[in-house]
């Protein structure tokens, strides 16, 4: 079988797809699809948010962000509005059916941040955190130098 | 704007996604889709492998193996061939085709690896290291024994 030693980037992947298995099963029955409760997350933390600036904060490109929120608006957990103040922006809203599941929501992914640190101690916990933010100013850095479309988020 | 403090799950989930976007922008030319590169990757480590050994090592759901493999297959990269000691199962095999963009890939990959770890120092990078790699173990032990559905990959 396949070796079993991983790099950094394997590990976050791995990471990432367990993370997405555990909230996509406590979260089968909202329909809500694979990675579209991050929208509703940050829009929990402020409602109103354009989709250029979800797009931005959660680094996913606009169509995926599009998509993503024509799908929940469809199942009634957004609404899009045209911007007063520029009228190409939509602003996103939650509905209240977004806020009805807001508690389980945040308890699912509570859930999942206690048990992926559970057993490191607090030092630890603070290493893992300053290394991640060190990789995290890598990453953002080195795609804004390195992608061949020019493009960035 | 939104708070720009991040758990550990939130920074997993950023330099995933910051992957994604660098790793898609590189082999765009490929036609390989989002997600998609992480099959080849695996095959060029092991040809041959079944797509349940695939899901299961990539901790990625059967469905979402199954589709992926189909367009890779589809683009030419991989064949899908019935095993012959269990005919319900299929081996995957990469083709020439994916064997002529092996040295790219692993070039893209390894620009990221070392993108992520720049200024880190040995150290640093071993510590992180071991830190992920006990948040992985937490990880699928808590999906194994936390499932609603009882399905655990």
């Amino acid at each position: 079988m396949l070796d079993q030693r991983n790099s950094i980037p394997r590990w976050v992947s791995l990471l990432y797809r367990y993370g997405q298995i555990y909230i996509g099963d406590q979260l089968k029955h909202t329909e809500i699809g694979k990675g579209q409760h991050i929208f509703l997350n940050a829009l929990y933390h402020e409602d109103g948010l354009t989709q250029e600036e979800l797009s931005h904060y959660l680094k996913i490109d606009k169509g995926t962000t599009a998509k993503a929120l024509k799908r929940l608006e469809a199942l009634g957990y957004v609404k899009r509005k045209v911007c007063n103040k520029d009228k190409r922006a939509n602003r996103v809203f939650l509905t209240d059916k977004a806020l009805a599941i807001k508690s389980e929501m945040k308890q699912v992914l509570g859930n999942w941040r206690e048990a992926l640190t559970a057993g490191l101690t607090e030092e630890e916990q603070q290493v893992a955190f300053v290394i991640l933010e060190k990789m995290g100013a890598n990453a953002a850095d080195f795609i804004k130098h390195n992608m061949k479309e020019g493009k960035s988020l």
